[in-house]
């Protein structure tokens, strides 16, 4: 990145895990000129500071947007339409409103009826994240090699739509645009489900009578492990997914679980075939996201290989 | 390890990822003099044989336990019995015969009675692996601060007992001792069923008609990826273990979908409480085995870390 900066600007409304990468990000790579942050914790805006996110700190959220041509909202999404109601009289005309929320048909439902006339809402979802939540999670490539998705309302403005699209590639994503209501669709199968499903399976290990704890912790790098990295995800975030996506979520979970009936019938009746079946066709998916640059091609995750000399080339 | 190896021959009945890793582990550590290696596919056995991993290969397992002092069953769980009776005749008086199956209970009443008189059969599980197969997926560090399962049945002789302790330990596991039928349990929660919630989460996405494959694949960085790993093992060693561990499966499998059932009523109701609950208790147990040293604790399992300057500290 060379030359003036796409914003003079950002004003990030919330710093946790996404918050904080933006704003590593956009100043790594000069796409803005000014960072101004707010967070309704006092304590999380002083670790803000102490970190050096920003240039301007505020716990008031319409301090922060006044003057920004760029404001990003990176709060959980049940929180959106509360915070959109409070800045709106103070932001700029012809500035630029999105959001990182999982959910987005509900944002554009919460979100536009406070949006002022001259203000161009383009609500977005960066497709990248850690188990890790606040400030202090953040890293600046976060998003690199990772999608971006924009789902504007139709009758948005596409210079602002190409901005933004610009701003996200600045951060090293790819940008894709979507009605918001199949986001929610495709993202209820690739992320919410897969949370689910983590946080319920470990809730399950934790309730048994006849395993203790501890056996679950020693041995569970026989597979266990993998589930506990989603269920550690932040709880605020996706009670707020669940609440926002529940159509969507429950149409997949009602699916998830007729598989998974058909799958215990096999078990039951020893359908050996049908199990093979399944467990075979399984195996190129992770093939094809791995050409397609979303996985490493490392065994385990890489986990061996790190600062293992012996660990399998990778 | 130094001086004399613990055993003068070790053979080996199948070659993938855990019997290539042993042979890899145990030349490497001077724990046996000599290795042999059977499997029934002339291709893999000759590509062991390139590989280097043995010192004898024989197609026919009999002769390959031939003057061995440790046997170990590298074989899908469903092929153990068959290989048992095979190789009976042919075992050396005072051997110690071993496997690694995935199943216990099973694996004792099928092998136990082939095995002749003065053979000390001690089953084993490490719980160790990745979702690659075939001899050139192991590795000699496989088993690095892995645990390994051992299931003696009551009468088994202290001697060799211990001395296959000392072997896997040679190996870089801890070794616990369970009974067979506990085992089958424990790793019902801990891995067959997180199998076999991934094998069909993500047979469910690759069904579905509303979401592309092509979306699956590009937005899975949000979650699902995760899953697609386990949904890479090996099919016939999954499906035997199902058919192997049929009961202490579908008792785990009733109380997942139990819970998922009270999940899913939470979100049709919007009843957020118990959502944040269920989120929150959940993610302290990762926190614990990071803390038993069986997990990493790179955010991502490590996966932005990776060659990477800018990721974060691990």
């Amino acid at each position: 990145m060379t030359g003036t900066p796409l914003f003079e600007r950002m004003a990030l409304i919330g710093i946790g895990l996404i918050g904080s990468s933006l704003a590593l990000a956009a100043r790594q790579r000069g796409l803005v000129k000014e960072i101004s942050i707010s967070t309704r914790s006092p304590e999380t805006l002083a670790r803000a500071e102490e970190l050096g996110l920003g240039d301007r700190y505020e716990l008031d959220a319409a301090t922060a947007v006044e003057g920004a041509d760029l404001v990003i909202l990176c709060v959980p999404v049940g929180a959106n339409a509360a915070v959109a109601k409070w800045i709106a009289p103070a932001l700029k005309k012809g500035a630029i409103l999105t959001d990182v929320g999982s959910t987005k048909g509900s944002v554009v439902d919460q979100v536009s009826p406070h949006v002022p006339e001259g203000v161009h809402f383009v609500p977005g979802h960066p497709i990248a994240g850690t188990e890790q939540s606040g400030p202090d999670a953040g890293f600046p490539t976060l998003f690199e090699d990772r999608w971006c998705i924009l789902t504007p309302p139709e009758g948005t403005d596409p210079d602002a739509i190409e901005k933004l699209s610009t701003f996200w590639r600045g951060c090293g994503s790819d940008v894709d645009r979507m009605d918001p209501n199949h986001h929610d669709l495709v993202l209820a199968i690739v992320s919410h489900l897969p949370h689910l499903i983590a946080y319920n399976i470990v809730g399950t290990a934790d309730d048994l009578e006849t395993v203790t704890k501890s056996e679950v912790i020693k041995y569970s790098a026989s597979g266990f492990r993998d589930f506990t990295r989603l269920a550690a995800s932040d709880p605020t975030m996706w009670r707020d997914v669940c609440l926002n996506n529940k159509d969507a979520i429950l149409e997949m979970l009602a699916r998830f679980s007729e598989d998974l009936s058909a799958l215990q019938r096999a078990i039951r009746w020893g359908d050996g075939q049908t199990l093979f079946d399944l467990f075979t066709r399984t195996r190129g998916i992770r093939r094809s996201i791995i050409e397609a640059g979303q996985e490493t091609d490392a065994p385990d995750f890489g986990r061996h290989g790190k600062g293992n000399p012996d660990g399998p080339a990778e």
